[in-house]
This record gives C-alpha cells, structure tokens and sequence, in this order.
C-alpha cells in the first residue's frame, strides 16, 4: 500500500510472457443517487476520452499498437479498466492507465458524443433477452441500490452534466478508493515505483466529506439488499421472438454469506452443467430446452440464486413445473453421497482450471482485495469440502421457502398457468 | 500417423498443469447432400448420447466430476470435440473422446429428443440478428456447399433418420479423415499408445466408396465458391428490435490466399479497435453506434470480408455511406506509413498474445493439421511483415469493385435509401 492509501496487488506467474493489468475502483451503480444514476458507467467511457496527454485515439492506439487489449466494465460495486500487453510493454500499459484515470481532460463534445452511444447501448440491452430477463428479477429482489441498472436510465443519461461528472470523478476516484493488481511477467517493486510518480495516485489527501467509507464498503441506508419473504410474482416483457428466455430467481448469498458454499454446490447439482439434474431432465430425457442453469449472483451484502432457461413459449410453464419438482425433491430427500462428491470435484476442478490463466488471476486478485476479502482460493475451496449433504438439503428447503420471482421474456403467452406452476 | 492415417499433434507447455485435447475430423456441412443437410451437426449432438460403455449422463459426468469441460462444435469443413482438464486426468479425457467418437450406440429414443432440441436451436438462431445477418451474407455470397446454415433447415432436420445419420458416421469418421491435437502437460508417447488400443482409431480398414478425398478436401462440383463479380444487393429480415444490426460484405480471402494477409493488415486499419478508422469517425466523432468492426472470414478456398455495426434503423444508410468513403479513401490515397506500421505492430501482439494459453494452441494445432496447413504462427507473422502499403492499397480498390452485399435486421426501413449508399 503506498502512503496516500492507494493498495497495489502483484502474482508473477512461471512460465507466462504477458503482463495483466487491472485498475479496480470502489466506484458503482449502487451508491449513485437518483441525479447520478448511470454516472459510474458514464464516466468509465469517458475517462477513455482523452488525458492532458493523449487524444483519445492516441490512448486506444496505443495499445492497440502493441497488439494488446484495453477495456473496461462497469459493475454495481465496482469500476475496473483493464490491459493485457507482451510483458516487454508493461511500462507502456501502466503509463495509459495512469494516465487515463488520473488526467482526463472530460472535453464536452465527446461526452456529448458518448451519451449517444449509451443511448444506444441502453436500447441494444433492451434487445438482449436474457439481460432484461435479469433486470426485471433484480429490480425486484434487490435493494439497497442493487436493483438500480448499472447502466442507468435514458433520461437520467440524457440529463447528466459534465459539471456533474467532473464531480463524480474527482470526489469517486481517489487513491483509497483504488486497488492496482497485476499479474503474468510481473515486477512488483518496479510497479509500485512507477505508481508512485503519478501524483495523484502517490500523494496524500484530505480527506473531504467522503460519501461512504474509504474503501467503499458503504452501505446506504434503505430497504434491507434482499428481501427474503412476500408474494411470488410473475413478471414479463413482451418481445417478438421465436423462443422465450425464462429466469427463475430468489434470495441467494453474498459474497461473505457462509451459506454460499452449499448454495454453491447445490447449483452444480441442480443445473451445473450436462450431468445436472435439471440438464438430465428437462433437456436430456424430455427434449423440452436446448439447456438449462442455475447460479448465483453474489454482491458484497446480497445475492441472487436463479435457474435460466430458453424454450418455446408454449413450454415455460412445465419446465417451471419440473424445476421446482427439482428443489422440492431435494429439500425432502437431500443429495446422494455420490452426487455430493462428484460436486465437490466438479468444483474443485473448475476453480482450479479458471485460475490458471493470468488475466482471470489479476481479476480475482484485484475484485478479493477490494472488497476486502481475505480468504485464497485455496481457502474457498476448503469451505466447499467442508458442506455436508444435510447442508445442501437444508439450503434447497430454504430456497423453495423463499420468495420467488419468474421473469419471462419473449412471446406474449397467458400469465395463469404461469402463475399456477409458481404457487403450486 | 497412426498406419491406419490417423494424425496425431501435440505440444508440451512449460508451467502448464492442464491437459487440452481435441479430435478433429474433416466432417462438416459444407459437403453434405441436400437430403442430409444439417447431418454433420446433428450427428455431433448424438455422439454424446451413449456408447457401448457410457449412458449419456455418464458421458458428461465422467468430465464434469473432476471439474474439466466437455463441449463440441460443428462448422462448415470440419467438427471438433475438446475437452480441458487437470493434466492428471488425462488419461480418463482420452478415453471419453475416444470412446464418443467410436463406439456410440444412438439409441433411437435419444435421437428423438435431440431433433427437438436441435429445432430449438435453429429458432434461437433466427432470434440472433448477427446471426442472421451473416447467414443471409453467406447464403449469398458464397457456394460450393458453403453458402448453407450448418445446422439444417426445420425440414431437413425433421426427416433425418437414424440409419441416415448412423450411415453418415460409418462413412465419414474414419481414421484418415481424423486429427488429434493436445497441448499443455502433454505426453505425445503416452497419447499414441493409448490412442492405438481403440481398434476403430489404429485399425487399417479398406477405403471404400468415398464422398471426397481422404483428408476431407474434396471440392463438390458447382457453381464457384465466392463468385466476385454480380449487382450490389441489399437483403433485410424484419425483426421487432429497437436497433438494426448490419453486415456489409464481399467476396475475402480463402485459407491459402496471398491476399490473406493486406486484406488482414487492411481489416485491421480499417476496422480493427478503438483506434482505426471507422471506429473513430463513427463512434467517436459522430457517435452514431455503439461499435463498429471489420474482418474476414476464411474457408479452405473461399471466403468473405465484411464490416459489421449495430445502430438505430435510421442511420444505417449513413453509416453505409462512411463506410463505402472509408474504402473509396483508401483505394485512392492508400495508408499511411504509421498506420501500417501500428496494424502490424497489432497484428503481431495479438497473434502472440492468442496463442499464450494452451486450448488456443491446441485449437490452431489441430485444424492447421486438418486443413494440410504447414505454416507455423510464425510463418504467418512473416507474411504479415512483408505487405506493403501498395498492397493494401490494391487490396482495398479490389474489394470495392467486386460485388457488395448489405445484409440489415432490425426494424423494418426504406429500401431505397440503403440501395442508393450501396451503389452510390
């Protein structure tokens, strides 16, 4: 951690020619008000719109030039901008992301350029099935600023001021606010030297009225993130086509949640792939859907648990019907010893696989130490061994006793049978 | 080589802890009869569906429960299974790949339920609109067997048979027409001695009466694969979207075609990221869509170039008319010598960057073999190296005299105004 709070986290991997570079910064759609809702996500294009020095094609090419990559997202708890470069350009992408973040220049006719673009961008999420589908259930299962889009509203896009995103910027981006992770061909100390001469990153603030706590961790006050009880509901967004997309949703775990190692463990069960129960069943045996899911969507203090599917329009209730067969099933008769132990292994080895590679290495790094998560992978994984298939039963009952919500999206089709396969 | 002509490639990574390993076969529908149209694609789906030895849920159990990934796609001139898993179950994704791929037993009522499923999946693809742009861009501009959707029509897919598609396997997944690839923590020894115990793999059989060259490169008969002459046409699908998704395209490069490389170079310059050309003019200072993106796709002798966008239904034909300008531009006046030297720059990092990870290697490994491709990723970076701008130039006068196709979904819009940016 460097004096001014800034937190700079490195793994050099053996074997790797590639330097991985993630800015990660406290700042999201959760803790913006009403006025700045979709601010985050607007500043993160603008902040590619040009520094004291750089145009902003001059910030694209010059990674691009490299053959490297340079993005960014915008999530409800977080903003990361991130780079891959041969590690022979590490400099380089340290300099661009510095830079970028710390001496935007915000001209006004690329914010106005770029608030057409998120119009845009509003109106393709629109389009997409699934992420409306998981819009309506968030909206109506979260609280506590998860339900907001990350994206925000088109009017409040079509209303932020660049006086009101200077704003954001400067009291949002600050060194306690951020954590630098890196990995692949990495050089911790000649990192954190070259971090250190950005003035902004280095040096030591005051303090100002801070909205939330340094590290973001802030939690507005509200209505509790997830309501666990009230009536089941139904809800849908007409589109014209051919299938529907379907997500059955309720309470789930956050991030810190202990019960997220057997809720874990019970998706795999339930629909964790080609040998799950619901894959089994629904696609396998009845050729009702080309696939089915469940997982969970996990944020600091709250989560979702939700089973996705797509299908004719004609067939979301049976396959409603035989999900929730499902759960009753195994809130009354647990797991087999044998299903538990092939879970477990499945998710051992998948944890595994997904961190050999260093970019998701950097991302994991980088998301645990901002929000202050101490525990290693390895420490994860010993959570998962340690669940009992009691613990898997007892969270499928939870679960089935909990709140639900069905959104569907696609084809007008009647709301009763719906309705009825919910409550049955 | 196996005697029996089957082909085995393998690289071993350092610091690798994975075991990848795909089997390719020269199977694809490109060389399908109409009356088996669709036959490549559903025959991959049933050969997950049970061996001799395996019940499907086996099949998919035995990869999931120590966590690898099991998955199959198939394309126009070839199908690959792959699988990832920890380099000590090696010898366990051998078996299942091997096992699938020789001794399935397509049970009848298996058979049944995937048609269904496979229908599914022929309406999620008309739900896709960059789907469906691209297939009426290649119904249209490509033939040889090349223009047809890999995965069948609703009535080719109905009237399949079991015998049919038995039939189709017997004949086609015969060891010459098969590459195995593996890379990361690989044994190549250990993996030709196991692979030599599965009698369908090693077995020399005699070749009977065979539809195309051992090696799958047999050309049907018919009208040219990419005719480059023809009327500009425009072809629209109505689709109930908020945006228009649209696909301009031309007759590109083949596999083995010199030209692969100044039309890469010029894909790159021209629509290759954040900082060329028509990313800059049409989003960032116009902000007229979200994205913009150019590049080619390539057959083993035939192939399409092609700039893709997503707008509002009213910008389309401005957009096709910045488009046009941008290759008329570069027709006339060339590139820059900065701009070639950064898309080469690009090109190359890119290139090196892709291959870091195992499962790409193994990918470029095994389809490199089928195709009888002998260039190395370093060859290829030699190629790229020696265009010059005179050959870019050339390459982009040519694209804009062959014939030009605008493929639109979206909203229904007037014809006459996307004709005149087409021709103009």
């Amino acid at each position: 951690m460097l004096p001014s709070g800034l937190r700079v986290v490195t793994e050099r991997m053996r074997g790797s020619h590639t330097f991985n570079l993630g800015f990660f910064a406290a700042v999201g759609s959760r803790w913006e008000t009403p006025r700045l809702h979709g601010a985050s996500h607007f500043l993160e294009h603008v902040l590619f719109k040009g520094t004291r020095r750089r145009t902003p094609e001059q910030i694209s090419a010059a990674i691009e030039s490299v053959g490297g990559e340079l993005n960014a997202y915008t999530a409800k708890e977080h903003t990361c901008f991130y780079t891959r470069v041969l590690a022979r350009d590490a400099d380089l992408a340290v300099d661009v992301l510095a830079d970028m973040i710390t001496s935007s220049t915000m001209p006004a006719k690329e914010i106005e350029s770029e608030r057409a673009v998120i119009l845009d961008e509003i109106a393709m999420h629109s389009d997409d099935p699934g992420e409306t589908a998981h819009e309506l259930i968030t909206g109506e299962l979260l609280g506590g600023g998860l339900d907001k889009p990350v994206i925000g509203s088109p009017r409040s896009i079509r209303e932020l001021t660049r006086t009101q995103i200077l704003g954001y910027w400067k009291r949002r981006y600050r060194p306690e606010r951020l954590v630098i992770s890196a990995t692949g061909k990495v050089d911790h100390d000649r990192l954190v030297a070259q971090l250190s001469d950005y003035e902004a990153l280095a040096a030591v603030r005051p303090t100002g009225a801070s909205n939330g706590a340094a590290n973001g961790s802030a939690r507005p006050a509200g209505r509790p993130p997830s309501p666990v009880t009230g009536e089941p509901v139904v809800l849908t967004r007409s589109r014209r086509f051919e299938q529907s997309t379907a997500v059955l949703a309720g309470p789930g775990p956050g991030l810190f949640d202990d019960d997220r190692f057997p809720i874990g463990l019970l998706s795999i069960i339930v629909g964790g792939g080609m040998a799950s129960r619901l894959f089994v069943e629904v696609r396998e045996r009845r050729g009702l859907a080309y696939g089915i899911e469940a997982g969970e969507t996990s944020y600091s203090d709250a989560g979702l648990w939700s089973v996705d599917w797509q299908c004719a329009p004609d067939r979301v209730a049976e396959i409603l019907t035989l999900v929730r067969q499902c759960l009753a099933d195994l809130a009354e008769h647990g797991v087999t010893a044998e299903e538990l132990r092939r879970a477990k292994g499945q998710l051992a080895g998948q944890t595994v696989l997904s961190f050999e590679g260093p970019q998701s290495r950097m991302s994991r790094l980088g998301t645990a130490e901002l929000h202050g998560d101490p525990r290693s992978v390895a420490d994860l994984l010993t959570g998962y061994d340690a669940v009992t298939a009691e613990d898997v039963r007892r969270v499928a009952a939870d679960l089935l006793a909990q709140r639900q919500v069905l959104a569907v999206v696609g084809p007008s089709t009647a709301l009763r049978p719906l309705r009825r396969a919910l409550t049955a």
